[in-house]
């Protein structure tokens, strides 16, 4: 069967990549650290996008393109931003190739080196700044509620597929206002979106909150967070919405005409998630026996199998039964193959990670019954034929909702308060996990920690209340507990 | 008013870049020949896109995602394509920016030179046909029915927005079968779904066919095309098919063990349409006063605009009116500003091609009425308010319709049967549009043609009924009449 998964406990790095192959997801291609998405892992990030667009539109976002291009000196107009971003990236000399003339093949034509590089967009905030001030006259043009969805490259030195690849694809919103209220108001209001989405469509519960000084966008004034535990105690960066103050309209000279007519800077804001949340949808809920997915970004949520083997009568129920499940909007295969035996199926459905399994068989049908099994438990039950199909929508439905609940179990029982340092280490190795301690606020004391334990802030959670302390590696006053974790 | 715009008979070309950045559908960008695609204009393709893919799935087709990057020699692998692809296109040398040593910015950092050169896509053939080697072993994995949506670059030296770009936006379907006839079909089914996507949802008439061997695609052994015809008589290809042969399968060593347990060449097609179709649709409808959108394509259907201003009475009637159109699946904005004139709005609105607009003002109100103004021949007509959601609705099927009506009219009156060469020239010069005229069949008169006229050929129609005549040119005979005009 599907034992071709190395388990967990063994390797868990195996074990995702294992997934990521064996389940049909992604594949390495001919260039370093670039993935080939395969069907079935597009079809789940097509979901999500088709979800995540409709939340941005429905508050007020539109979507635009802007160029894959940046140029060279656009890169260093921010200065933060240039040391963040500009140095690991695809340079862009020349636009021509030309026959070898010494032999086969095709070499860069020399003549034709661009007179200024062209950066592959890592992100897009210097261009499309650029852009925006010529759209932006005066306060009647703001807001602009602009997102794109495009491929971006940046080029990491390792790799791995959805969760740390040199091309990925993901949106970048970035908006304009015009003061700093709707802003900051605008990079809340998509923090919550994005917290949303992974809780009530990826089932992967998140700790909402800021970033540190060092931990925010290059760029950035504020960046807010959502952060994610993966099955191995480490925590995993999901989707970042950042408030860029008035930087980038000063970098790129963006003003506007207030309604008192005097000029005055833009206000801003970015946002992204990438396929990222590929990685951290797999990683969440997926077990030894392969991919689990939430019934809501299943491409295929239910098939059906003939047992043993498709016959006319089986199959005219099993089409009867798929066509009502799509009438209510539910995604079914009907399995129709005639060589593979159904044990051999059903493992490598488990290991596609489908949802529900419904099995017809022969002996079942006389007795008016089909077999429903669920993949999240593994729980198999008898059901009526005639009311499968209300079972099935129940049952999808109950199934996100225990892949959230058993997520937030696991998150709730590898969180840990400590109070001093000894006790961060032990817990940092021996059990993994976010840990709530005590810091004293300063970049060198987080460098410190980070340097001693590999574990980084992960963020200042919204909803950390105030509580005195001490710094669990100074000693100095810290006023709450912020979330520490070694990260992907 | 909107008379902003340079008239089609002044200045065509003019006319349609005055289209593009007054209906706000593009502007240009700080990188040659890349445009930034406006949320209008990125509307309409994405509404485009949505049909489309609707059309790829129902006949089978699963999306994907291949590299942005291709490796140098890949390029070279398939002799054809690469004379055809690899010389105007974009090449990355350097994965490293460094801080000036000399002073401010950043630099290429020479030591962070890649071994081997890549190019940004210009088409996906060879990466794609490279990973489908590691796909393909039996007939059992064939066929593979796979499209992706990607963005692409080929370094053109005169661009327009939306019509020819260097970097645009496209699907690029790349199919793998066990056999020609299959691979065949596949090329002539897409085909089909490009040509019912232009006439049913563009409301743009095309005429169906091969591509002369010159005028292939680099690669295939047979191109099939759709080409329309612009209000300034000029062709534009706006899709094609392309059967593959085995070259790709070839050039990438892609083999199948069939039925039999022998190994044979794997059978490709590719197939594309792009951006380019935006600029069809702005060329093919749109008049002296802007943008005209056929209903299906258009971002918003139905504007209503209280007249004079908004006031509470006026707006609880346009937001009711709103609602119902909205359940019914219409897209519609209400206009609530409060400053500027009906009449400037009126014209704005022309100009942006919504298709109906519905006014709304007290004296008409206080006799049930409202006003109904449809885009394409600016007809107006005052309809009881309560019939006027059904009324609109009818209405929108009538514009789709009248639109590609109209255009077949214009393409009948323009596409002319021609005898001998001096009549080609005159139809030509003087009247522009299809010449249905009798070709010998060889590249050599083809390219003479070409070189004295302008004028290609666009395609071998499909339709073209047998009819024994003398080569336009030469003398030479020809057994059917093929399709030339000068073109996009």
């Amino acid at each position: 069967m599907a034992k071709e998964i190395t388990s967990r406990s063994e390797n868990y790095s195996q074990w995702y990549q294992d997934i990521v192959k064996k389940a049909g997801l992604a594949d390495n291609s001919a260039v370093r650290g670039c993935m080939v998405i395969k069907p079935t892992g597009f079809a789940i990030w097509e979901k999500m996008k088709a979800q995540l667009d409709q939340m941005f539109k429905e508050t007020g976002h539109v979507n635009a393109y802007f160029p894959l291009f940046i140029p060279k000196s656009f890169l260093s107009k921010e200065a933060d931003h240039v040391e963040g971003f500009a140095k690991e990236c695809a340079v862009v000399t020349h636009h021509r190739l030309m026959n070898n003339p010494d032999g086969k093949g095709v070499v860069v034509d020399p003549s034709a080196r661009l007179e200024e590089e062209l950066i592959v967009r890592p992100t897009s905030e210097t261009i499309i700044w650029n852009t925006y001030k010529d759209w932006i006259q005066s306060y009647r043009d703001l807001p602009l509620l602009i997102n794109q969805w495009a491929n971006v490259v940046r080029w990491e030195m390792r790799t791995r597929p959805f969760l740390r690849t040199a091309e990925f694809l993901w949106q970048e919103g970035h908006t304009a206002h015009a003061t700093k209220e709707e802003a900051l108001e605008e990079a809340r209001l998509i923090h919550e979106v994005y917290a949303r989405f992974a809780e009530d469509y990826m089932a992967m519960p998140v700790i909402k909150g800021a970033k540190t000084e060092s931990e925010r966008f290059a760029g950035a004034d504020e960046t807010y967070t959502i952060e994610a535990l993966m099955q191995d105690g480490k925590a995993l960066q999901a989707g970042t919405s950042h408030f860029l103050g008035q930087n980038f309209a000063r970098a790129f000279d963006v003003k506007y005409l207030n309604n008192e007519n005097r000029e005055e800077y833009v206000w801003a804001t970015s946002w992204g998630v990438s396929t990222r949340l590929v990685g951290g949808l797999i990683m969440t809920h997926s077990d030894d026996d392969g991919l689990v997915l939430p019934p809501k970004l299943a491409p295929t949520q239910v098939v059906i199998v003939p047992i043993p083997k498709p016959d006319p009568e089986i199959m005219e129920h099993a089409d009867k039964i798929a066509a009502s499940l799509k009438e209510k909007g539910i995604s079914v295969k009907v399995d129709r193959d005639a060589q593979k035996r159904p044990g051999f199926k059903f493992a490598q459905y488990e290991m596609e990670g489908v949802p529900v399994r419904l099995g017809i068989g022969k002996r079942d049908l006389e007795k008016g019954l089909v077999e429903i099994a669920r993949r999240d438990t593994k729980d198999k039950t008898s059901v009526n034929i005639n009311g499968c199909v209300d079972f099935i929508e129940k049952l999808l439905t109950e199934i996100q909702e225990n892949l959230l609940a058993k997520a937030k179990k696991y998150r709730t029982e590898h969180t840990t308060s400590v109070d001093n340092f000894e006790d961060f280490k032990t817990v940092l190795e021996e059990k993994g996990g976010f840990i709530e301690a005590h810091w004293d606020g300063t970049a060198d004391t987080e460098d410190k920690i980070k340097e001693l334990t590999k574990a980084t802030i992960r963020c200042i959670p919204n909803e950390a209340k105030e509580e005195p302390g001490k710094c669990i590696l100074t000693g100095k006053p810290s006023a709450r507990r912020v979330l520490f974790a070694k990260a992907y």
